[in-house]
């Protein structure tokens, strides 16, 4: 009988040329370009284009998936009142983003009329969940600008602008993550590529997939003063605390998007003119990852994704139930890319189970049951 | 390198206590019961604790979860007016389902508002699709008969219902296929049940999983009259058709599910006093099965499940769109058991995939790029 891989660990599921993983080297390649590469030169047009079609666009290409980008950022009407619903329940804004998200195919199934939407969607449903009115979408600005135009009504300076294409750029592709997998069997299936992103978005959802970049900085708002950050840190380490933004299960060297992130985080603190919040964390980082060796030697617990997130999304003003949705609007770029991919794989992805339960059970007339019911208690305890 | 196995042919995912696919026997085990010994006695009802809890539920015990499904039946006011929206879209079924579904958790994340709303959706929709008023559901009638009752508005008669509730049994579960696999991956992320069930009606959706019931009947209305099977079915082969409604992936036998359809079909056709299109299709079936075996010797093609769903669904009065949906309100019994079963599991569902792209690209300034698009062409050329 086979054995059970109920993680799939090792278990190769995917050709990609979307992204490469390299969690002994610390090295993340996207469509070709390592991370640090792509990241701080494109724009999030720039990047999903490069996904999509495999070579960045030229001039002439780009303008037109941002103008179709753009054409597609006002949501029906039938979407917003659901989203008035779910601000209404006061949900999550993943939630919020999943059920919103499923209404795309009222009015199309295009790629770009889904990647559109996410970012309106996020908006409308924070300003409508904080009584606010929702900020229609702008055409002239890019995805990121507008996003966050939308949510603070403002137009946002280049470097805020230029931090978050860093970030969608960042942690657009990772690789078979359960969420970018969830999208690839529902497209294995032939179907269409709302269901499949829809599906995406509720594994993301998961506490174990959407990942916590909440807490990394609440623990340095905790520690709050680079001289603190030893003593907290033991006295966590000594608890038994896991230490939130350090280690990961793939990379054993520090995650190359923390540097990317770092840099965007430390460029656009610099130019807002407040360096306190960035020194003070690269001092938590520093002093956290020398207590992890002298704790824990051998662990290769680095700096991972979720350290530099918190401190660049908190930089662009983003409250920290908006990071995992901002998340979903940039993975959102690679799941598409990733059902196109499949597609072309054209083949069903359906794993077996072995069955482990009871044979030759005989149909018991309902008057007869509980006592069954009891003796098979008695018989288990 | 590892071997990519992009369908996951032969990886065992998961330990299951819910059903037993053996093709080479041809027996399917639901829960511990041969299927046709369950599907012919249970209520759906019953099945699903069945699925649920381990175990045939005690009077009382079914007392009460036919009071909570009943108490789910109807949809908050938001989910009505969204499928007006799909109605008005001309949305197919499965997609009206799809997107309302994903609506419960405005209200619930519990499993039995997830099954109990199912019926109501697709009734409301299909109502609605037509122009006519929903019905609104009693909480009197079981969990079939309400289905039926909500489609037409009147009470259905007891062999009607035996029948329904006889399919709803024999296709709750099966294995590993794609979407009751969705909705593990989706649920190892620690993601809810909405999420979970939503992702699995996504994949369920794809032409190439939730099966193909209408043709298989539309092949035996063309045939019309017995005589006539012969000749069609010989005309069809040698022009290379597939004969729908033959053939499993899994199935080298006949698919055990084929009986107990037939059988409750046979059973309802009786009762209904009409037993010609019944017989009709018992003829089209044997002539199909022997000139596959002259045509296709050695390919064990049988007749598979769609044969039979599709002449009983039909005799229940369900038209061809709402065929699948019929399946998925079964399946959602079948997905919400592999849900709980993948949270005591606990294991986040990750493969991985191998990279097949380029490496090490250089980012090129827009204004550089359409020279190098070209050189790309021309390469490629």
């Amino acid at each position: 009988m086979s054995t059970v891989n109920s993680g799939l660990e090792g278990v190769v599921a995917a050709a990609t040329t979307l992204s490469d993983v390299d969690g002994e080297r610390g090295e993340l390649t996207i469509a070709g370009f390592p991370v640090g590469e792509l990241a701080a030169h494109a724009t999030f047009e720039e990047t999903t284009w490069l996904l999509w079609h495999g070579d960045l666009p030229s001039a002439a290409q780009l303008d037109a998936f941002q103008a179709e980008l753009a054409s597609h950022r006002t949501l029906p009407p039938a979407t917003i009142a659901l989203l008035h619903e779910c601000a209404r329940a006061k949900l999550d804004p993943m939630e919020a983003l999943r059920i919103a998200a499923g209404t795309i195919s009222l009015t199309s199934e295009e790629a770009t009329a889904i990647l559109a939407s996410f970012p309106t969607i996020v908006a409308t449903f924070w300003r409508l969940r904080h009584g606010e009115e929702p900020i229609a979408p702008r055409r002239d600005l890019g995805h990121a600008a507008n996003f966050l135009y939308m949510l603070n009504g403002t137009e946002p300076d280049a470097e805020r602008v230029r931090g978050l294409e860093t970030y969608l750029n960042t942690v657009v592709d990772h690789g078979l993550n359960a969420s970018t997998f969830t999208c690839r069997v529902i497209t294995s299936t032939g179907s269409d590529l709302v269901s499949a992103i829809v599906g995406a978005l509720g594994a993301l959802k998961g506490p174990l997939h959407g990942g916590a970049p909440g807490p990394a900085l609440d623990m340095v708002f905790e520690i709050g003063e680079a001289s603190r950050a030893e003593s907290i840190l033991r006295a966590k380490i000594e608890a038994g605390e896991k230490l939130m933004g350090f280690g990961h299960r793939v990379y054993k060297v520090r995650d190359p998007r923390a540097d990317v992130l770092a840099a965007a985080a430390e460029r656009m603190f610099t130019r807002a003119g407040d360096m306190s919040l960035y020194t003070l964390a690269r001092a938590v980082e520093s002093t956290a990852l020398r207590l992890l060796e002298e704790y824990k030697p051998g662990r290769r617990l680095q700096t991972n994704v979720e350290f530099y997130t918190a401190l660049l999304l908190h930089g662009l003003g983003l409250e920290v139930p908006l990071f995992t949705p901002t998340f979903a609007i940039s993975r959102a770029g690679g799941w598409i890319a990733h059902a196109f991919e499949q597609r072309r794989a054209s083949r069903i992805i359906r794993p077996q189970s072995v069955y482990a339960g009871p044979r030759d059970r005989r149909w018991v007339p309902l008057g007869e049951r509980d006592e069954r019911d009891q003796n098979t208690k008695r018989a288990a305890s």
